[in-house]
């Protein structure tokens, strides 16, 4: 795995921000974006405490980071593989490498990040796939609703 | 062009928008979401306004829809081609169908709806034109800040 040392703090605040979330009964996905071991912004999915369906981990914590003339150089960190939303504001804003804690509970779109030239880091790291797990088992429509599965549509968009 | 009655109520809603935020000093580009000619939320880039680099017209219109279920029979205006976050937001959602002001000022992401199964309809819609090339000419770092071109960077990843 190429993780480099100040991995270590992004990725640790991302996973702060997931249990910050669980706690105000969101949903758990936590994100960072850092500068050579420097944050620029963290934050969590918010959909549940904001009423926002477009507050996800990786939004957010780029809307925290506020406005940035070139994101070179920087690393965003994400507790579960970000979705096409997510996927595409590392795109548009040419974040060139992203570090993800798992991509078991949700596939996300990694490959279309590897396509455009962006380094996708998979740490495969249980703690963040067991919070997501609990999550998804207690609270299955809530997670539908998060990623755009719709129950009432035999053929989800998803 | 595949437009329907409900559209001109829809697109009307976005342009007004896109003309709110030039009034403001915003980057110019306006949204909504409509449903069956219900509008359910409509929003502007507010990047200037609120200091968010996240805050596109699209994610504001849809942030402002609040949260839902679903998303099947919706329709989503926007004065410009959507750019990668909010093209990924349309997909991750299952939005249906974009009806887009024009493409002449970004290209935007539109094959990649279509490669998703997204119906685009492109007005090519002058007074979008007219209001986004006025902007950019004035603004043009500003304009290059919302989507991700680094100044900076001989190679930038748009």
């Amino acid at each position: 795995m190429n993780l480099v040392e100040h991995d270590r703090a992004g990725y640790a605040t991302a996973l702060e921000q997931a249990r910050l979330g669980a706690g105000e009964g969101g949903v758990p996905i936590g994100s960072s974006l850092f500068e050579n071991g420097v944050m620029l912004g963290a934050g969590r999915n918010r959909r549940v405490q904001n009423g926002d369906p477009t507050a996800h981990g990786e939004i957010d914590a780029l809307r925290n980071a506020g406005r940035r003339a070139s994101y070179a150089g920087t690393t965003l960190y994400s507790t579960l593989a970000p979705c096409a939303m997510c996927a595409g504001s590392i795109i548009l804003f040419g974040i060139r490498r992203v570090v993800v804690g798992e991509e078991k509970n949700f596939p996300g779109e990694l490959e279309l990040l590897r396509s455009r030239g962006v380094e996708v880091v998979v740490i495969d790291d249980p703690k963040a796939t067991a919070l997501m797990e609990d999550f998804t088992t207690r609270n299955p429509g809530l997670w539908n609703e998060d990623i755009g599965v719709d129950e009432a549509q035999p053929d989800p968009a998803q």
